[in-house]
């Protein structure tokens, strides 16, 4: 981890905001990046082709699932997850801490691990840091999620620095545990909504070194508002030429305020899961096809998005497939959500190129206020 | 329609399979050829560039289910179906005869037509030849289906005359009702299983005299032999000059035996319903992708595809997607088994211009029996 995987291109001097560029086995993300979720080794609905027409750097896949179902042996016994799932670029995993301690009673943790049952089978399994390490290096990850508790909101501060200790203590096994050296290793600062706590985890995981470093524990059901003080009571203890990577956020707007405060990497399911139930993204808000406000509107879902979908298929061709459950309803929805939040990390890093990056945040509220007659 | 819309390219010497061209206002149609059914305005799970990509050249579409959902009325006030839905081909749309009948209590039928009630909402609706053309017309299809009942299996000699009878009546309503004189309109054969009734309603129809004549009625529950036998007894009373389309059929060998029965057009279910469920076609049968024995088995669904899914995915990654219930199972799935039909109908072109029809009928049954061991 002496190496430098992360150039610092640009940084914004009116925000925190910054450009920069992460280099990975299977090439380059270029930041502020949001990352598609591909739970299961697919995002759901969408072909890899579709993927990189839409500009998409990097997937998430998750560990908790792939461990479970088909396999994480089996993955790497058929050449990787990126063969498997035909994707050849880089493929970020997470520790599957997450969904572990999502499963409430079927869980218990000591300072060993966590020993779970599954939700498919109700079978018992065991994920250590050791453990969590090997499963994402037979996947064949690129950028590898240090193993951690996500701290539930709201926790008493006493069990939130118990935790986050025992996380420190994790993520030191997990760095001892990597022996692909060729992927990248990120830590994870906890601490949950105790600045002192994060700072202390921060401060811990930049002394064991990473390639990069996430916050989490967040967008767990805090007001957007303590997000942001969390960000910027923690963000600016990591170093700066590593890149930041701000777990499980959010709507649009999130995104653009976790950029405004030195975020450089998120993942969400809000994009696809939205789509599913047919809640779509514009830049006037975000609108539901299903109602029948649309059902002769021969407009896109977005004037100003030129997504395939968008330039292609009305608002009443869209409610009609929702209302008739027809599978291209989630595709072409997923689709363009998922085009709308990589176009949204695009222009920010154009404006970040250009040094307008308060001129486009400026306007993304400003194009909201003014079209805000088509937002529910 | 003294205009000729059909070119009989070749005739088999040694069958009675015969290569043509259909010519339509929206580009042509090379025989035998089969049609992927996008019931409500979408072929579920595909989108119009990848039916492109599989070398569709014409789909069905659903008179039934869009004069309920969305309204040919919306449908045309929006452009037209080839507009709603983005597919610039030929659309050939049924009557709505075929799934009116199907509901069983829900209708009524007079000399007039038929009443009934929808399946969505309890809706009373009426269908006539007249307002079938009508619909079909405010769709903007390309060819156009007389709407005609489609007598269930078995029936008696006495209601099956006199549904033919009435369906002959019906016919010549339909060729009165047509305004749209750019579209071509095809008549519809009846008389169940009774020799002498398809031979009669056969020649009712021709002297009626429309661009294309259809087989109704078939593949409706009876034996293969005798499907192939009413075709054998009716085919040959068709001009040889207008293009025959075996309604509703069927499995691969189906479309082989009705071609080398005289047959040019197909349209079926069967490879899209079946790749929903897991079923898929190859060269050996087909396979169903559930079973654990396609666990590890990084091999395509058909290494004699070519197709994109058989080129980028493994059955143990389709196998994973299905078990998951992902929407990705769907897309391949049903990319794949569309291929399969549509390569079958291509292959039967090829052999046909090259005057090698037998040797591929004898292939498509030869290979099935040395890969045998892969048919379930």
């Amino acid at each position: 981890m002496a190496e430098q995987h992360f150039d610092l291109l640009q940084r914004d001097d009116r925000t925190q905001a910054r450009r920069g560029r992460l280099h990975t086995r299977r090439g380059v993300i270029e930041t502020p990046a949001f990352m598609p979720v591909g739970t299961q080794g697919t995002v759901k609905g969408m072909l890899p082709e579709a993927l990189v027409d839409i500009g998409a750097q990097v997937i998430l896949a998750n560990t908790y699932h792939l461990f479970l179902r088909p396999g994480h042996e089996l993955v790497e016994r058929l050449g990787g997850l990126h063969r498997f799932m035909h994707w050849d670029r880089p493929i970020l995993t997470d520790s599957g801490g997450f969904q572990v301690f999502s499963l409430g009673d079927l869980r218990k943790i000591d300072e060993n691990g966590v020993v779970f049952q599954s939700h498919l089978d109700g079978a018992r399994h065991v994920l250590t840091p050791e453990v969590s390490i090997a499963v994402q290096e037979s996947l064949g990850s690129d950028i590898i999620m240090a193993f951690d508790e996500c701290i539930p909101h709201p926790a008493t501060r006493d069990y939130t620095a118990l935790s986050t200790d025992r996380s420190g203590r994790w993520a030191q096994r997990c760095k001892a545990a990597r022996r692909d050296d060729d992927a990248l290793l990120f830590g994870i600062v906890q601490g949950g909504m105790f600045p002192d706590l994060r700072r202390k985890s921060a401060d811990e995981l930049v002394s064991i070194g990473f390639d990069g470093y996430a916050l989490g524990g967040l967008s767990v059901g805090e007001d957007a508002d303590l997000m942001y003080a969390m960000m910027e009571q923690t963000l600016p203890h990591l170093p700066q030429d590593a890149p930041r990577y701000v777990m499980g956020i959010g709507t649009p707007e999130n995104l653009i305020e976790a950029v405004a405060r030195g975020a450089d990497m998120f993942d969400c399911v809000m994009p696809t899961r939205n789509a599913r139930n047919g809640v779509l993204f514009t830049r006037a808000g975000r609108l539901s096809i299903k109602q029948a406000r649309y059902r002769e509107d021969s407009g896109p879902i977005d004037p100003d998005c030129g997504c395939m979908v968008c330039r292609q298929y009305s608002r009443a061709y869209l409610r009609h497939l929702y209302q008739s459950n027809e599978i291209l309803a989630s595709v072409l929805n997923t689709h363009h959500n998922l085009a709308y939040y990589l176009d949204l990390m695009a222009g920010a890093r154009s404006a970040l190129d250009a040094g307008t990056f308060t001129a486009y945040r400026a306007d993304f509220y400003q194009r909201r206020a003014r079209l805000a007659d088509e937002i529910d």
